[in-house]
Order: C-alpha cells, then structure tokens, then sequence
C-alpha cells in the first residue's frame, strides 16, 4: 500500500474566520484593534505613490453589487471581495458581506484568507476617525449619527477612540434601528440621545455622520441642516446612483477624496461637474496640502472606502494573528512534490 | 453562563479543497470531468451575449502577474484569482496557483469557495479539446506538445476525450520535463514520443499545441514548422510580452479567439496590428460562423483563458458536489440575528 502523499505547508494558507477574527478583536480589545488599524491605515495613505491602483471592479445587477478591490505595493497584494445589497436585510441577510486575500507579489501565492465583514465594518470606521482627526473642528464632543444601521456603532467607537467624542445624537427612518444602536451604545458607556428627526439629531453636533444604506439617490441632509463649521463624514453613499447629501451642500464645502477615480464615480460628488476641486486625503497625511483651515470652514469626507484600507487591514491582521491561534490552515494551494507534475500528484491520490 | 451563539448554516461556505477536488476528479474519472466540463463551457460559450464580461484585472510585477478574473450572467457570479510566476519553479513553488468563488447575483453571499490550481490545469485542456473539435483536421491522430510542463498531461488527456487523439510527440528545452510527462502518459496508455527539437516533435502532427511557460517574447514554432491543414493550439502566449509564434505564422493562419479585448493585449495577436481579423468561438459554437472550412488551412486558437471557462468550471464543481463530502462548511460569512446587528453580534461573543 501506497501513503497518501501529505501536502508541504506552502500548499496550507492561514484562514481567518468570523469567529476568530472576533476572537482577536476581543483580544486586543474594539477601540485598541480600531486605533492601531487607523494606524496602519495612515501610514500607507503617507506612502500613496507607493500603490498599484485601481477603482474597483464592480458587477452591477438589479439587487446590488459585487465588487473585487485589489492593490498592491512592492511587497504585498491584496484583494476584498464585497457585496451590496440593500434588500438583503429583508430576508435576513447582511447589506454587505466580505472577505480578502493577502499575497506574496514574489510568488504570487497567497499568505492570508479572511473574513471581512466585520473588519470592513471597523476599517470603515477606523478610516473616518482617522480623517476626523485631521478635519473636524478642533474641541468636537457630539456627533450626529443618521442611519442606526450596521456601521453606526463601529463609527461612534472610532471616533471615540481616535477624536475622543462622546457625546451621540441617533436619527435613523426605522425607529427599531435606533432602539438597538441606543441599547449597544449605552452599554459602551456613550452619552446617547435618539432624536426624531434628522433636523433634531444634527443640532449642535459638530461632526455630521451619514451612514445609511437605500441604493438610490437620497437627501439625507438638505442645505439648511449644515451650519458653518461642521465636519461631514458621508458614508452611505458609495455606489453609482446612490448618495446622501443635497448637492447645495457639497457646494459650500471643501471636498476630501480617498481616489478621485473611483469617487468621481461613486462618491456624493457624482453629482457634481467632473471637474469640480478635491482635495486627495493621503496629501493632507502627508503635510502636503491643509486639512482644515478655520473654524468656519465646512469639511466634507465623501467616504466611499478604497482598496488601499483593505490593504492596509490585511496587512494589519496578518500581523497580529502570528503566534496565536486564531486563524487555521486551509488546504488551498496544490503543491506537487515537482511543481511541473501536477497531473502526477492528482494521479497519485487515486 | 451565556452561550455562545452559533453561527447559522448561511454564515457557512462550502470549500473545496486540494484533497477534495483530486477526490472528486477520480471519483467522475479525469477523462470523463474534462469531459463533462467542456460541455458546460461550450453551454456557456453559446449564450455569450448573457454574460457580463470585462478584461481581466492583472496587477504585473518584475516576478509575474497576479490577475482576478470575473465575470456573471444573470443568476451567478464568479471570479479567479490566479498568478503567473515563471521563477516559481526554481524555487519549488507552482507557476500558477489559482483559486475562485462563486456567489448568488441575487443576495452577493458566495456559494462556493474551491482550490482551481487543478481545476484551471482541467478547464485550459477542456477549452482547447474542445476549440479543437471545431478546428482540428478530420482524422487528426498525433499531436505534437511543445513543453512539457504543468499543463502538458491535461492537455493530452482533453484530446483524447474529446477528440480520440492517442498518439503524442514531446519536446521540451528541459528533458527532465519530457522524461516526466512521457512516464505520466505512457501510464495514462498513450503512444508517446520523446523529440529532441521542436522541429521533430511537429513532424507527421496534425495538432500542435505549445504551453510553454517563459514570461518573454519567445519563438517556440517558427514558419516553417507549420504545414497547410494543421490546428495550433496555442496556450503559453497568455500576458502582455509573453508569446510563443513566430508573427509569419499568425499572418497564414485563421485566428479563433474567446474574447478579443483580452486577446488583443495578452495572446499571439499582441504581435499583430489591433484591426487583423480574428473570429470569435463562440459564434463558431453558435454555428453563426464556419470553423474549419477546408483541409489545408491552418486553424490557431490564440488561448489565453478567459473568465467565462472558469465561471463554467465553478458551477459545474458546485453542481458536482451536491450530495457528497467532498467539501467542508467555512465560517466565512459573519450573520448576526439582526443583519443591522453587527456589532451586537461582536459584542456578545467576548
């Protein structure tokens, strides 16, 4: 009798799953893994030039989107799968699910598969407090959080963990998504008032969050709602036909992009002249340009989520799951004794 | 004490191993898997129009290219990822590793998520025997394989399944490589012959098939290697300055081509002007054109493998798998109770 040959670790690719990747979340602690994503996440916008980049390449239907987000420096490739959905909620699924591979640009074989909705969900956030540092008003304490659904908790965290807001004001069209983002909040220890309306919740809050999730152009803000010296975080509009603010609004503020290519597609400004100014947010990190200027000023992140943030989180995890064991190894790759005879291995485990 | 919750069956994805797909391959029968599996790319080549398509999304680096390859009709969605790494070898490693997920358009929640090292080796063969069904001379016997490597064996086998090619003649610049392939095949019950120069192995072949792997501009056939009436089957030439004929032979021969905008920057015709005619198979599987239309022309399927080959081989592995073991539930997807729930879900498993 012949063994079965046993394939070498190079054929074994570590695998994260949604329960160890909340295992490590919990292990390092929510705000903690958020603020040291932040992190890395300004530490690659400061090396932009660095990236192969791309807007994503997404495959548009009737129920929503998929979408491949690849990039990759010298060293390192990444890729996220993600999905759109905004109907799914009704059958209970989640609007939006991921996952993502890290790989070697030497080899081309890949060192990490991830589970990434929850770690889109605090890259998401991450990023916004990241920018909220370099934007919102200096001395902010309340923010206004539209649209209760599964991003708003990971935002109010991150800004409490990068910009120290404490202070949260919830509108959200379904009272029961507010119900429970009040009900997780609280528990977090954040001073949370639910407001009935989108006009109540952004009085006097000095950082507008917008995070909702129609596919569909929507006017979540209207002009009269955004006064002179707020920051607006604007992250639910991220997909060709859907945004959330009223274009008389980007009009007064000065406009802070990831990736012109892809927002100008995707973001708020798809409904505004194509070449209507922008200001790149890896050039602000990197002291080239200035973030905010005065107290008056109204900044605007027209947030749509670039492929470089996933890169950056990927490269993040890859690091903190060694030594551990939250991740095991998935059989993915073959790997033939010789690499030419690949049909004798498959020959062989007859 | 709080149990833990359990994530629900649609957090799970079904995962195809390397160990599973070699269990599944033998357990169809090689010969028979490439089979069926061609019947399900030319299924899919006859309702090209359906299909979302795209060139794929290569990300090049000194060592080689990594590329994502989707592409969806109406119901499904699927994509590749697979690298091309010539250096590979040296160092013990693949030169091409790939693996793929398939989703529901519907809700975007992958379906499937499969090793395709193997699977892509099985669709290349499937896809070019049945490409030579079309174009190959009536009564071809002997097939000439121009390197010796990885895809060599599959190759052969999709011949004869598909078109009851038995005879062989290899060349390679390595013999360790021929020496491999000729004991694989001889085992595999084919009349085999080892050739000391490309120009021997052509001899007496109706079909010549080059896999060749250098990422360069190379001249594996040359002008006159190439009688009237023969097929080349020409599936090396697949990247941006890598191509295996000789341009004389492009300008004699009728060009078939799966996708002309990928074609045009990756296959043999990279060496032509961008307007030289080619023909699309998979009008020629729709019979809207003629395939081989006489006994002395000389047929070239400039293959570089297109998305829409591996969207076939993803369902048809789906499809496969159903009612076996030979795959494993991944917890890949994150599914709280209450979809906008996502942090609660975090929460409650510290």
């Amino acid at each position: 009798m012949m063994l079965r040959p046993q394939p070498s670790q190079r054929a074994f690719v570590p695998f994260v799953s949604v329960e160890n990747m909340m295992r490590l979340v919990h292990a390092i602690g929510v705000e903690r893994f958020i603020a040291d994503l932040a992190g890395h996440i300004e530490a690659d916008f400061r090396r932009w030039p660095e990236f192969d980049k791309t807007p994503r390449v997404a495959s548009h239907s009737r129920d929503g989107v998929i979408e491949l987000m690849p990039t990759a420096d010298a060293e390192s490739y990444g890729f996220k799968y993600v999905n759109g959905h905004p109907g799914n909620m009704r059958a209970g699924y989640q609007t939006v699910t991921a996952f993502g591979v890290l790989s070697s640009v030497s080899t081309g074989y890949p060192l990490l598969l991830t589970e990434m909705t929850l770690l889109t969900a605090l890259r998401t956030a991450a990023t916004s407090a990241l920018v909220g540092r370099y934007l919102a008003p200096e001395g902010a304490q309340v923010m206004a959080l539209i649209g209760n659904g599964a991003q708003c908790e990971f935002q109010a965290l991150a800004f409490r963990a990068l910009c120290g807001i404490n202070r949260l004001r919830l509108y959200d069209i379904d009272p029961r998504a507010t119900e429970k983002a009040l009900r997780n909040l609280r528990a977090q220890g954040f001073e949370v008032t639910a407001c009935a309306s989108t006009q109540t919740a952004v009085e006097g809050a000095q950082i507008l969050t917008t995070c909702t999730a129609d596919k569909q152009f929507a006017t979540i803000l209207t002009d009269n709602m955004v006064g002179a010296g707020v920051h607006l975080n604007a992250i639910g509009g991220d997909c060709p036909g859907k945004t959330e603010l009223h274009p008389d609004i980007l009009k007064r503020a000065d406009i802070f992009v990831e990736y012109p290519p892809q927002t100008r597609i995707e973001g708020e400004i798809q409904q505004l002249d194509p070449d209507h100014p922008v200001i790149e947010l890896w050039q602000v990190m990197r002291g080239e340009v200035p973030g905010r200027r005065d107290a008056r000023q109204i900044t605007l992140f027209d947030s749509v989520g670039f492929a470089i943030e996933d890169f950056s989180a990927l490269r993040f995890v890859h690091e903190r799951i060694r030594g551990t064991d939250f991740f095991a190894p998935l059989d993915m790759l073959a790997d033939p004794d010789d690499p030419r005879d690949l049909f004798g291995m498959l020959d062989r485990a007859r």
